[in-house]
């Protein structure tokens, strides 16, 4: 479902909308958030909450679905996307910050950006290694970035933050994270993952736990504890997650399934989860300070 | 050593510079940060992390120390602060974001500040219950505030944000969060730890394990836990740790010390809950997504 194959892309390109509608039959975004005059740093990036892990067997992005616009005015959208052509292809994109400038971002990979040098369109599927493609991504979202106008005039924030990771051929699965001005940074093996949006809470059991030679399927079991982390305490992040693997060299998703609040595999992670920390804390000894004093 | 006791404030309000040796022997904090332009937010409240914890046993302070004025200017300064008359009052002050704001706002509770009303001068040994000592540490900060001039002309944020605790005479412990404006929130059983500076990643395990039913010592040790998680994730939060212990009715501070990196249980406390953690996310099963397409 929100998996961009490039038949689709292919079809899109052909002016078939239907190719992209879980992204565009929505009410515009754009003016969705335009009309909100929160503080920048607020309405932007720390909304939502993804996270990348990439380890030597593969690849692992785990992503909410929670948007606001003010607090009385929260909505679910897909932030995680799939661009998958079996065999040749795996590539997921997550987004966070203004949904106007992601989602844009987002269309104009599938439908091409015009390159102003020689005129071609270059679409994301089209794209023969993963720095090629991650650069686009920072084009597409300059370009999207600049549909806006002048964004210097509102109080609104346009930045917006992805994660881009995949696999293309033979060479091995890359994860970059792009910024509003299209520059990127490459996830190494040193520290394995990378965030964006409402990282903090999040960050704490990637940092003790993710090693580049951990299991793919622990990195996946990992991630979806720091997203619990991150769930419960804040409310600007929320169910259901989008998760999507991919296997080194299987050149086609292995995992791409939403999470809701009925699933049995992450209800349960949730509550082993909380009694393993209350157990933990509770096996730890007191502190000995001031006891002297009682 | 960090201790304000009643007769030292005399002693000061006698001209006896000493009295406040711990904090005004230094060069003067406001030129340090006045001479930095980073984006306010960064400089502001979100460097330092302090906790309180307020359960029906009594009241617990934790602060860290660390302060900069840009990446490569970072050092160590006590930013909690222990009003102690044994017998009659404990109070504690936990201080975050401008140094020079928060050190000014400490000085003149000790010094006294003078009513504008009555001509008198008010000193926190005065205070005859916790809102009236609260309200007069907002009162300190903002005329702290004052003194620093017109603000909006400086890229550098003067916000400070406060935890202010303890009990006087046999009124219930109290627990205050005042903010740059003087105004103030009170922390109640409903939620009964207050935390200000670098939150988010000591957050998730308060949120677990703390109720205002919780044994004075855990409270403790949970915080020690939540700046652990703190430090651990983010360089601008570091040892040594204050950390303060108050007992309802105890009307003297039972635990009043710092934890350096040489503290045995502290640093027993942090390999325990990291092999816990580890333990715990091991010990969870495997996600099943994806398991049948393999």
């Amino acid at each position: 479902m929100f998996s961009y194959t490039a038949k689709a892309a292919r079809r899109n390109s052909r002016g078939d909308k239907d190719a992209f509608a879980s992204c565009g039959d929505r009410p515009n975004p754009c003016k969705r958030f335009a009309s909100v005059g929160r503080r920048p740093r607020e309405m932007g990036v720390a909304m939502t909450y993804c996270c990348g892990i990439l380890v030597r067997e593969g690849l692992v992005m785990i992503a909410d679905t929670r948007t606001n616009a003010g607090l009385d005015n929260i909505s679910t959208f897909r932030k995680l996307q799939l661009f998958e052509d079996p065999g040749r292809h795996v590539m997921m994109l997550a987004s966070s910050g203004n949904l106007s400038v992601s989602q844009g971002a987002v269309n104009l990979l599938v439908e091409g950006l015009e390159d102003p040098a020689s005129g071609r369109i270059e679409r994301l599927e089209d794209a023969q290694t993963m720095l090629q493609a991650a650069h686009l991504v920072g084009r597409a979202v300059r370009r999207s970035l600049a549909l806006v106008g002048d964004v210097a005039e509102t109080s609104v924030s346009f930045d917006v933050a992805m994660l881009f990771g995949g696999q293309i051929g033979g060479a091995p699965p890359r994860l970059f994270m792009i910024y509003t001005a299209g520059n990127a940074i490459e996830c190494t093996p040193d520290t394995p993952y990378l965030q964006i949006g409402e990282h903090k809470y999040g960050k704490p059991i990637l940092d003790r736990a993710i090693t580049y030679e951990t299991d793919i399927y622990d990195a996946l079991k990992i991630g979806l504890i720091s997203m619990d982390s991150t769930i419960r305490s804040n409310l600007s992040v929320g169910l259901p997650i989008d998760i999507a693997l991919l296997r080194r060299d299987a050149l086609k998703s292995e995992v791409a399934t939403r999470i809701d609040a009925s699933d049995d595999y992450f209800r349960d992670l949730r509550q082993r989860w909380s009694k393993a920390l209350r157990e933990a804390h509770i096996a730890i000894p007191p502190p000995p300070y001031g006891r002297e004093s009682k």
